[in-house]
């Protein structure tokens, strides 16, 4: 099953991608689902009446998918997106070779920074160029986990069940203002930084274990990894973030990017007004994006 | 003045700390100034209603102070809040001599990390010690600067315009976990970290520019600076969080802590539990908070 949140002219609502091009609409077919956060917060049972409907749609209750315009899964986050730096060896390796370092450790704990929650934007949304900004806007395609049952303290052998579903992220990055403030908060919240989508698929649909994840950038294959590559799994991710810290239903974590960002291409290649994103993750989809300009 | 919201069993609310023991209550007085993001949100004109009623107070929305609960000006703030790290070149030594550095470089751009809007309680509210995930939770005594003017891209010069006014925030952080995972956002946010209060002080009624700034543990007094130390001014602050990034009405951000935090005392200090913590800013109050155990 394919959750996706759209919008027409009757406002923003939750809903699910039907065979033939068909639109569920969530809002009409079952009001406590209208928003994707409320979906999610009613839990097992909600998802369950979710996937009946789905599996038989009441006619007034099916739209066309051509007469709206999708948008991020969860539009608008509670909170700051959660994300892990440097959780593929590769890009580890390949950002350490910008610095003059040929030996690179393998990181011991995972790197936790934040996206402000209103920097997300839609699928086919455009990114500002920040020219003003950052002379070196890069990409960096992310499996996302979207937290379903709140916790804080999840053991390991856990974690799994605290995640509602999977989406793909974009984690937009002025590389310049990554580097110049050390934190890197600055770096990775330019406005529109966030793409998301354009679907979430319920974990129970889809084993994100070893899954093939990719970035082309105008048609050309930057990377191109799989999610088993990932130095601390997602099970381990949610384990060591929720330590003493309460994750809650909706909470969109951003799982780390595998090598072939631009900046540490060989020349380093910059995103540039009217390039063409398009980030694939196997069973999921491809969320596209450009560069305005 | 000094703005705070309370709480009683009638919910929580804005209002303004009067002489005598006594609170004017907004949610009375004034119900679109009812919530304190309410009140910055209604710009210059609503702050002059305000001081108008606090003025003159109407009898019937004027509470003793003893009969509510004083919380977080912001009780919960709408995205993470905003820290600057290594704000004062004092705080900036005194980590790099924990690390064997004797000659410290000043820093040439501050660091932006966040804590989770969630983190935020009220003055005399028990931090928990989490003493199963950290073994060295310490202190930070910052400015704290609530914005009251959305903008992006802010120029220096035009930067107060932006501040709605000044509270005080205790950057409760796990020295461990900072240091393990790198970027800061993991140490920075356990649950119930971010004590902020009591009151917020207008802009206008306050020049935060050279106050004084300091943190008592248990009576002892560890921290003791002045705001004029800052490395980057409030002003600078804004100018580049803002650039290519929208700050909102609500937005708290924290200006950084100067010297004096438990893990760089010879030999080094740890918060335990039933431990008190004073954070006193000359002009704005002391925030009162106590390790919980």
């Amino acid at each position: 099953m394919k959750l996706i949140t759209f919008a027409d002219s009757a406002g923003s609502r939750a809903g699910v991608l039907l065979d033939g091009g068909r639109v569920l609409d969530l809002g009409a077919a079952m009001p406590p689902a209208r928003d994707m956060i409320g979906l999610i917060e009613g839990g097992a049972a909600m998802l369950a009446q979710v996937r009946a409907l789905a599996a038989n749609p009441p006619a007034g209750a099916v739209l066309p998918l051509a007469a709206v315009a999708i948008q991020a899964p969860i539009p608008r986050p509670r909170r700051n997106v959660f994300c892990v730096g440097r959780n593929y060896m590769d890009h580890v390796a390949e950002g350490d070779r910008t610095r003059g370092i040929t030996q690179s450790e393998v990181p011991k704990y995972p790197q936790f920074f934040t996206k402000a929650g209103d920097t997300v934007i839609a699928p086919d949304a455009l990114v500002p160029a920040h020219e003003g900004v950052t002379k070196w806007l890069d990409y960096e395609v992310e499996l996302v986990a979207v937290i379903g049952k709140a916790g804080s303290d999840i053991p390991k052998e856990k974690a799994l069940e605290h995640v509602f579903g999977w989406t793909i992220g974009n984690d937009v990055t002025g590389r310049d203002l990554q580097r110049r403030h050390g934190q890197w908060f600055k770096g990775k919240s330019l406005d529109r930084s966030c793409p998301l989508g354009p679907v979430i698929v319920p974990r129970e649909d889809l084993d994100a274990a070893d899954l093939a994840i990719g970035c082309r950038i105008n048609g050309e294959q930057r990377q191109s990894s799989r999610t088993s590559k990932m130095i601390f799994d997602v099970k381990e991710i949610i384990h060591q973030l929720s330590a003493g810290f309460t994750l809650l239903p909706g909470d969109v974590i951003m799982t780390g990017t595998p090598e072939g960002v631009g900046y540490a291409m060989q020349p380093p290649q910059t995103l540039k007004p009217g390039d063409l994103m398009e980030l694939e993750i196997e069973g999921i989809g491809v969320l596209t994006n450009r560069i305005a300009g």
